[in-house]
């Protein structure tokens, strides 16, 4: 292997903690573009990693699969699938479980990438619902209703059933979501979280859905501690009656999909090795 | 109420145990039309209703709610959230709980009333997915892309990835799916039923899904014992890992809904007041 490193120019990988970048990076010279087979870029060592290297994501390869957890878990909460019983009085009468309507509700997402995009698809042509979409300039997308820039984001919070939060994690959207957002929602609204654990608050969001049960939170993604994912966390969110988690499997998780994947990023090198524009080249000073 | 009773031509009522029609119906000679509030009839005592009196039902009036219900049921049993696990390899390689993808996969809807119709429609503008439905004689329906006679059930319940129950309960429906029809299925299909409980065979349910516990059910409907609805049922049902049920909630639960079901109840029965053609009239030899 020892003997390559010098000559390698592209490296593919999901670079995570089994691979540990920083070791390598000092033997590839020549190395002049990294792809990732992950969507988020978010734990990469950027500070670690020349200047003069460019770095691809693999953003959109799992918009599908993510979108339709997201839906998932929001259908679940919406019909108390995460606490359900049998007897249809406390089914009913119960704040937790209680059925709430989606069809023609208002949904809020955060971040209108791949995933925001399909989330939105999925509820405008399949739900009906009025879709207000977040992203850094406000810049309009398909499928939604209005988008608006993340600084109104407490404006716009407020008007929202159900909000999903489809967001990269980067020094723009880390700890975006707090207690001063998460108690504005109406009373009853649906949140979940596909995108990364660390753009919410940790402890803020565990003490707002102890004082309102009538918020129901789902969760795929987790916070990272110690450059872990920790599942469960600490906090003892999961014990709360208004919480539905899985643990970080929405994409990737069937070996189609990751095949997918894969040959989506081998597709956009290959964009770059015949002199193509290639896709979702990472702008390192939104992580740096 | 007794010097009222003579005079009642339309009758507007549940219907259920607690307005037993038969005590009733003696006194009124002039009756003409009952209208029920529920979508389903199958538990009004039709050989004590005289045979001139015209029997209309509310089907349509819970198509929305009971859809979302029924993707609510598919979405969470594909996810793995009947049984959810924050230990992702367990989540992985368990058959309980490995997510499944529904987008493009094919649907196959029994029934294609109201409830069949939104349930392929959510399906093929939210998901993608490829609609065969199963009615009495094979018409064309919108959303569907074959639909084939109930006769044809055992060759098409082979090629659906997940299967939707919206039949009515009567005695062309009683009974249809047994061991015969469910043993069929494709590995890892999802089977959900919103329709009625006796429209499956309830034991022979229980044995095919102890012995293939590759398939996922989900109910929101139960079997009736004299009289009424047995939740949870003698059957161990509820305690297979590959089972997800609800007390029958998905229609008529939230307020909203109700009153808008009994608006379209009133709404028809004006529409026989002034003469005009009601919709849902019920032929009675279905259920005889």
């Amino acid at each position: 292997m020892i003997n390559v490193l010098p000559k390698v120019e592209v490296l593919m990988c999901w670079c995570g903690k089994d691979f540990d970048i920083t070791r390598w990076v000092g033997s590839m010279p020549n190395l002049r573009v990294i792809q990732t087979f992950s969507a988020g870029v978010d734990h990469l060592p950027f500070q670690a990693i020349p200047g003069n290297i460019k770095i691809y994501s693999n953003a959109g390869a799992y918009s599908e699969p993510v979108a339709e957890h997201a839906w998932a878990l929001i259908l679940a909460l919406a019909k108390g699938l995460h606490k359900p019983t049998l007897v249809a009085k406390e089914y009913l009468s119960n704040e937790i479980t209680s059925p709430r309507s989606v069809i023609g509700s208002t949904l809020l997402v955060l971040g209108t990438g791949g995933i925001g995009r399909e989330i939105a698809r999925i509820g405008k042509e399949g739900f009906r619902t009025y879709n207000i979409g977040i992203n850094r300039g406000g810049r309009p997308v398909d499928y939604f209703d209005e988008v608006h820039r993340t600084d109104e984001l407490k404006s716009v919070i407020q008007r929202a059933d159900i909000i999903a939060i489809a967001l990269p994690l980067n020094r723009y959207t880390r700890g975006l979501i707090g207690a001063g957002e998460l108690r504005l929602v109406k009373r009853g609204a649906i949140v979940v979280n596909v995108g990364r654990g660390d753009v919410i608050r940790e402890k803020e969001l565990y003490e707002v859905l102890k004082e309102r049960p009538d918020i129901r939170f789902g969760t795929d993604v987790w916070w990272v501690h110690d450059g872990r994912e920790e599942i469960p966390p600490s906090v003892p969110l999961t014990a709360l009656p208004n919480f539905l988690g899985t643990p970080h499997i929405a994409g990737g998780a069937q070996r189609d999909i990751a095949e997918r994947a894969i040959m989506r990023a081998v597709e956009n090198v290959a964009r770059y090795l015949r002199g193509e524009g290639p896709l979702n080249e990472v702008d390192r000073n939104d992580y740096l």
